[in-house]
Parts: structure tokens; C-alpha cells; sequence
């Protein structure tokens, strides 16, 4: 059904192209050439791409709507779109010594698990020099982001993606957080941004150690960099995901939650939900046959493809009893933070409040919903993505620079200005967020508690 | 003196320019709109930074030879040249209210200290949380890099810059080393290959914590995830460089040591060491005269402003009394390893060896000496470096991806293959390089001894 519809719509692409007259046409078409040569081929997309980013592009009119409608967070989950398998494919064919599924069995993530806490639970004990919590009260976390393996469609989208690894190296220093940066598509059929998913079960399986993992999408920024979590909270929970209750349970809203930024715990539980949010994703039929059924059962959500979030809130609305009580709505903080209504706010912040507050004073996440730098099709002008980006890379990097005298001239300044003198006693010299040495930084003696 | 060459070599440029024909150059100009309007404008370089890479890719030849022809390791130590302040004051001038030094003064990295050691032992035993020692003979490192804060000039460069983080990110997972990746320029006048002075220096004296940095330069990659330092050599050592002996004393060979990846000690002698270093640095008429006496005092070094590795070759040379019984040029090991003589071995390595030797069998760096992919003049060819540094990374990454059960279907493919099935006891299954938690990971008790 999909491959039917190509030729009529690459037809009508290529129609609107020459409307754009013969000057337009010749200009591109050097271009084209000239790109080839600098950034290699196989970057301009399979015929698949196209239609998925025509189809998404046409979609997105109404998503932006909601969004800058909504008083609260909202987003596609959507910037892992590049991680499109068409992508990939386009300069290699499967190869024969590939270990692949049996089609005509139903999907699953892997070999079904019932014992892994007990598994978990012997590891830890016969390896105590890895404990899952390196102090009381502070579990061992994993952030995992990630991103294509190719360079981005539009080419200054490898530059945001870039400083958006710079500004997470930054927090996770200051907060004893290791990092997993992913460039490989583990599993085929989970291309675009369920790709997450295999990813994480299979981290989660590999590292034992780990008590929670953090999923971070590539296009979020942390902007409070002394914002801790407040890990303690969520000592009954499982799964954290910024969002509403109401807005999930009752309205069964698509952006009722959000699937951007969220942190899972390494349990038996998580490896269920896991499979339980998996079955909606397989690329093609099965993937696009759902997205017609959360469009209709799910508040406001647009016509397009199964996604994650969606399959979430779908899952959560409908499993409630089976699910609810492991899992945390939070807004308290911006564990994700919809940047339409913060990036423009960043200033009046400065102004009235301070780093290590977490919520709409000052947010821990600046989220990128629909921006999509990376891609060819975003939901916003990409010059006001870009713009915004730099802003919410600035804010947060300032928080960096202090320690070090340093701040950029301006929000929209990569420049830097000295703002302390050097001293010759330079242990004396405080930074005003006490972040150089902060106290959930220390070493304490390890104790495991699994 | 600098600045009254422009003209004649502007012309020179733009009359080559139009040598290319008019075809060609209708495709440049379309080229270049088109470029600005993707990638936005102030990226094409100002008369100054033409001048240098049009002065550099003039003297790379010669270098490029030296280079092929040597058995040992080199490098140009050059892909900072993008962090030319040119580059950055290009969009903004100065602004009032920057603290600078009096330009009369002599240069300095900053106020004399002469009690580092001191100040630094008591910060140690005032806050054991901190050690500088995370375990016997396992120092506290922090593994520092960098890149313009501007997208590269090639813009297929800030992918690669991408890939070369996401490389160093997992080796210092594996190892317990932290990252501090800079983007930002704290000293206009030691812009480009010497910029990574006073960062240095301010990173040392705003960590006590830290035994080891780690300088490594943007454009070099870890090749062997499972090679951890041999700490315990270097016990009575403060600088370790990847070098020889008689090459830098006896011959005074420019490219007798490299300066892309050494390991520094937090120490008073470090901070002498470094003011020692940065004289030849600022930027102008001393840089430039100072390039002329390396030249004619160091061996096979081509006409060029003085480089931070020429300056360093020449204060072991004439100070060897001073500074020699500290400094250890490693050649056991490829701290740093120069790509020309490595990236076509790597099959034959996966053939006949293993990770973890570090040394010609599996090298622990691969250094893409004089590519500088993120900037606009190499000294080689952009594709070859581009497909060799893919090598690189892909050669690196399997060591990462055996832990998942993954694999590159070649050195040259970002595809993956699964290499081994999942199954349901995953804390049964071994990686066969035993990475997932390795020995020198575990923490144990901490020990201060400063």
C-alpha cells in the first residue's frame, strides 16, 4: 500500500519542482552536485524518505497548532526520524550472514524474560565493586541519546547535534552520570523513533549495575545545570515521564505525556512495559494500521504512523490497573521541557531566578519538540530552531563557564567575556553555583541495595 | 606586516579563480548561495583566515612529504586552526566591557603561582570526597577536547567531530575518566594550535581532584577500547608525550614528539612548564617571528607561524636540564599514532592480534594528522581522510558493539549485523573482550595521596 502511493506522490514532487522555474532548477541542481561531492552521496533521500517526510511535513501543520495552543509541554518525539532505516539501506543491501527473525512470527523485543530481577539481584551481590547505588539516595544512572549514523540531512544539523552532546557530557560530569551515545540501528524494524526501544532493553540487560537508565532524545538540552533529580521521589516508581494524569487517563491526550526525556528503572517491570509498548512499532503495516487506531482513540493526535509517546499514553489508558502505580507523571520539574514556552522566557529567568530549580523558573530540559535540525522536514522555520537551539545552549553553558570566570557576551552570542579576574589563590575563588565541587558530586563509600 | 601581504595574495587567489573557467566558477558562486542560505553566512572565512589557509595549504606540501617518508609518527597538531579568533570576531566586535590585559605587558597565562603544590595538598585534605586517586594507581584523569564554536567550514566536519566525541565519550566510560569538551575561547590572542594553553591551565587550577589531564585533540580517535595507561610508569613523571629521545634532543626534530594527545600532571611544575610553553604563542607579529626561529633552529620544519608542538620540541631541546628528568616520551605504546601508518593495517591487526596491546599490533590512538576534515585546506585529500576516519571510528566502535552481540559489516559500513543471538540468562553471556565491566572500572575504596 505504502509502495503504491510513491509513484503519484514523486510525480507531484517533481511537477512542483519544475513550477519553480528553470533559474530555481539549474541553481539546485549544481548545488546538488557540488553537495554530492562534498558531503558523499546516498544523502539525499530513497524514495521511502521522501514520502515519509512529505507525509510527516503534511501532517505537522496541525500538530503545531496543538502545540503552541497547549499551556502545557507537548511533543512528537520525532527527531529520531532520521534514524529511518531507508536511509541506511540506500547504500547497502542486506546481507546474507545477517541473524534475522522469522517474518512470519509476531514481533518481539528479544527471548521472553521472567527472572531478571533475580538475575540482577545474584549479579549485584557476586559483583559488589559495581554497586547500583553509589551513594544513598543516588542510583547509578545511564543517560542514553543518540543519533543517525549518517550526517544529517540539512548539514548545520550535525553542529546542534554536537553541542547538544557537549551540553550533556557538561550536567552528567557535574552529576556523576555515565553517558551511552548510540550511532548504530540495532533492530530494523524499530527504525525512526522506536528505535529507542530494543536500544534500551538491551542496555538495561547488559549493564546490572545500573539502576536507572535515562532516555534522553538528541534534540533536548539540559538548561539547569544544578538541578538534581530528586531520586528519593521516586523510590515506590519505576518509570518517570514528564505529564499529567488527567491529561493521560482521563482525556487520553497524545500529549498527555512525554516520551523525550524519561528515566526507567533496570527491573523485571520495565522489561514487561517494554514489551508491551513494542508491539505497535514494527515499520510498515503494523506500524501504520496503529497509527490509525491511536489517531481515533487518543485526544487531538494527528493522522501519522504509531509512534512511541502515543503508544504509551495509549497503553497507560487503557492498562491502567496494570501499569499506573509503577509509574510517575511528573511536573513538579521540566524533566522535559516544551521549548515554545521557555526559550523566549530565558531572560525574565535570569533576571528574577537562579540555576537548581528544575521548573518553569529555571528548567532542567529545553526540549526541541518538531524542530528536527537534522532532518529535512521540521514542524517550525528552521532558522527559528536554530536560533532557539543557541539560546538554550547558551543559557545552559553559561552555567558551565561561571565556574571558570567566563559568560557568553549574550544569549545569542557564541562569544565568550571574562567576568572574573585570574588569582593567584585560585582555590579561594568561589563559583557562585558551587558547582566546580558539588556535594552529590562526592565519592561516599558505595552501598548496594538491590 | 601580516596584514600588508593581503592584497597581493587576494589577487593571486581570485586570478586562479578565474583560471578555473567560467563554468566552474558559475558553479562555485550558485555553490556558495546556496551554502549561505543552509548553513547562514559569516562561514566563509575573512581575508585573514584566507590568508592563513591559503599560507598553510602552501606549506602542507612539503609536510605531507616529511610525513609519508617517516617511519615514526607526526603531526601538524593544527585542527585547532579553525578556533581562529578570526572566525569568530568575524560577526562581533569587541565589546566595552571585556576584561583584557594591558597590551604593553608582557604575555602571561595568568598571575604567577609558585605554591600550587601546597595549595593543592590542602584543598585534597580538606575535601577526601574529592581524591585525586580513585583507586592505587589509578589517578583521577580528565580527558579535555574541543572545537570551533562555529559549524565547521566543511560542513560534513561537524559529523565527523560528532563521531569522534561519541568515540572518546565510550572509552572514558570503560576507564573512569571524565570529559571536559570546550567550545569556547578564553583567549583571543592564543587562538588556533595554542589555545589549549590556557585552557589547560585554567582547568588544572580549578580542579585539584584531577591527578592526570588529558589534552587530545579533536581530530584523534581511540582504537583500542580495552588499553588502559599505564599509570604506575609515569608515577615519577608530570608530562608524557608520545615521542623519542634523540629525536627531540639530539636532532631537534620538529615531529621528535607530538603534542595531540599527552597526559599533564596537576602540579606546580605543570604550571611552570606551561608559562615556559606559551611565549611563541600570541598571536601576530610574535607568533610569527617566532615561527621563523623554529624553523631555522629545528629540523625538516617548513616555513610556518610557531606551532605549540615546534615551540615544545625546542624549550626540551635548549632547557633539557630544566625540564627533562619530568617529561616521558612514551613510544610503547601509540598515545598518539600517526593514521598514515595505521588505517590500512586494521584488517591485518583483527587478523593477527587483539585489543589491548595499545602498541603497532592494535593502536590505542589513530591521529588524523594534518586532515582537519572540519576546516577548509588539509594537507590530504578530504575524501581519503574522510573514508579513513570512518575506518577509524568503525574500527573502535566493534570493540564497543561486542558487548551488544554487535558488529560494522565492515570497516568501511555504518550498517550493524547482530554477531551473536540474544538470550534470556544475558548475565550468562560473556563479551568476549570482557569491556562490560572490566577491572580497571570497578570502584573501589577511595585513597588520597596527594
Amino acid at each position: 500500500m505504502l509502495t503504491r502511493c510513491l509513484g503519484a506522490r514523486r510525480l507531484r514532487q517533481i511537477r512542483r519542482a519544475f513550477r519553480h522555474g528553470a533559474v530555481t532548477f539549474l541553481c539546485l541542481f549544481l548545488t546538488v552536485i557540488v553537495l554530492r561531492g562534498t558531503i558523499g552521496a546516498g544523502k539525499f533521500g530513497t524514495p521511502q524518505q521522501d514520502f515519509d517526510n512529505l507525509r510527516h511535513h503534511l501532517n505537522s501543520h496541525r500538530r503545531v497548532l496543538e502545540e503552541q495552543h497547549s499551556e502545557k509541554t507537548t511533543t512528537t518525539s520525532n527527531n529520531y526520524a532520521t534514524f529511518d532505516i531507508s536511509t541506511i539501506l540506500v547504500d547497502e543491501p542486506p546481507s546474507k550472514d545477517e541473524i534475522t527473525r522469522d517474518p512470519k512470527a509476531p514481533y518481539t523485543l528479544g527471548p521472553r524474560i521472567t527472572n531478571w530481577d533475580q538475575q540482577r539481584k545474584r549479579w549485584l551481590q557476586q559483583n559488589p565493586n559495581f554497586p547500583n547505588f553509589i551513594a544513598p539516595n543516588k542510583p547509578r544512572v545511564l543517560l542514553v541519546t543518540g543519533s543517525s549514523p549518517k550526517p544529517c540531512e540539512n548539514p548545520v544539523g550535525d553542529h546542534y547535534l554536537l553541542k547538544s552532546i557537549k551540553n550533556k557530557i557538561d550536567y552528567c560530569r557535574l552529576h556523576g552520570i555515565e553517558i551511552f551515545y548510540n550511532m548504530a540501528l540495532f533492530d530494523a524494524e524499530m527504525a525512526g523513533f522506536w528505535a529507542k526501544l530494543p536500544l534500551i532493553r538491551k542496555l538495561l540487560l547488559s549493564h546490572p549495575e545500573v539502576e536507572f537508565l535515562w532516555w534522553m532524545d538528541s534534540d533536548a538540552m539540559f538548561t539547569d545545570m544544578a538541578f538534581e533529580v530528586p531520586w528519593e521521589r521516586y523510590k515506590d516508581h519505576n518509570f518517570v515521564m514528564h505529564g499529567w494524569n488527567e491529561m493521560v487517563y482521563d482525556e487520553k491526550n497524545w500529549i498527555g505525556l512525554n516520551t523525550g526525556s524519561f528515566l526507567l528503572r533496570n527491573c523485571q517491570w520495565s522489561l514487561d512495559i517494554l514489551d508491551s509498548w513494542a508491539p505497535m512499532g514494527p515499520k510498515g503495516k503494523v506500524r501504520d494500521e496503529a497509527g490509525k487506531l491511536l489517531t481515533r482513540e487518543l485526544k487531538n493526535r494527528p493522522v501519522f504512523e504509531a509512534d512511541d509517546q502515543s503508544a504509551m499514553v495509549y497503553l497507560l489508558a487503557t492498562e491502567r490497573d496494570k501499569w499506573g502505580d509503577k509509574v510517575y507523571l511528573e511536573n513538579g520539574y521540566y524533566l522535559h521541557g516544551y521549548w515554545g514556552i521557555l526559550v523566549d522566557r530565558y531572560e525574565e529567568m535570569i533576571e528574577n531566578y537562579h540555576p537548581g530549580l528544575g521548573d518553569h523558573r529555571w528548567p532542567l530540559v529545553t526540549h526541541f519538540v518538531g524542530c528536527k535540525p537534522c532532518g529535512k522536514f521540521g514542524d517550525y522555520p528552521v532558522e527559528r530552531c536554530l536560533r532557539q537551539m543557541d539560546r538554550a545552549y547558551n543559557f545552559g553553558d553559561n552555567q558551565i563557564l561561571q565556574m571558570y570566570g567566563f559568560t557568553h557576551k549574550s544569549l545569542a552570542s557564541k562569544r565568550v567575556k571574562r567576568v572574573r579576574n585570574e588569582s593567584s589563590n585560585p582555590l579561594d575563588v568561589k563559583d557562585e553555583l558551587g558547582l566546580l565541587h558539588p556535594a552529590f558530586k562526592a565519592i561516599r563509600l558505595p552501598v548496594s541495595s538491590s
